[in-house]
């Protein structure tokens, strides 16, 4: 299966149900190593007020540690994870390290740095949002690209 | 089962986990008849950026037509609805009427009057959306009391 089906599949096993209109996208941040480091989402909604993603992490998966800074007038995507399925491990700055369990939510603030990995059955996480502008993500590894 | 109950049996059966911090909230939005007339709904997060809820209808139950007006600075609530189970007939001034289908979505604009009924087998929609501030809504029925 290519990473793509892969994580449809784990959509489609959660109940999730995606139409030909949606884009399954998938990332590697630029780092050519997909299955330890990068995600796959969908983005339902995003407008200038909000925001809703669907974000799939395989096994172990990483989305490393970055931070969403002020962009003009917008001080900053603030963000809510709400996990659907699997175990995450969410690192927030000022809060350390947070283990999620489906039903289980946290609200990140503006501009404040944080990373989440996937247990062994990877993960599903509900994203809801202000504006996501994704290009100005601030990632610590200065060899990531969005 | 009581409605709360039977809500809550849809959820589960969608595999939609809620946790003993989750509030499953009923209205009949003031009219006592629950079964025809009102939803159920888990508000995950309201700020003043963004809220996301999952809303729970039983089979053909309505919420009936309601506008989001604007309240203070904000422009009025601007929501997405995206249909996890079931059909959802959607009522929105100036589209007219449509079925909605699992994956399927649709964007109301603020202060637009908008109803929603749920088809045989009742249907879990989530919501995203700018803040709710549901003590404003302007319900064109007059006995609704939120």
């Amino acid at each position: 299966m290519t990473h793509r089906e892969r994580a449809a599949q784990m959509l489609a096993d959660a109940g999730i149900v995606l139409t030909e209109r949606d884009e399954l996208e998938i990332s590697d941040l630029g780092l050519g190593r997909f299955e330890e480091v990068g995600l796959s989402l969908v983005v339902y909604e995003n407008n200038e007020r909000y925001c809703a993603k669907e974000l799939v992490l395989l096994s172990h998966q990483l989305c490393p540690e970055h931070r969403h800074p002020p962009v003009g007038a917008d001080p900053g995507k603030q963000e809510t994870f709400r996990v659907r399925t699997g175990e995450v491990t969410l690192f927030v700055d000022g809060h350390g390290e947070m283990t999620l369990r489906p039903g289980d939510q946290f609200t990140i603030a503006p501009d404040t740095l944080h990373w989440f990995r996937a247990g062994d059955e990877g993960a599903i996480i509900s994203e809801f949002s202000s504006r996501s502008r994704d290009e100005h993500d601030v990632f610590s590894d200065p060899r990531i690209v969005r």
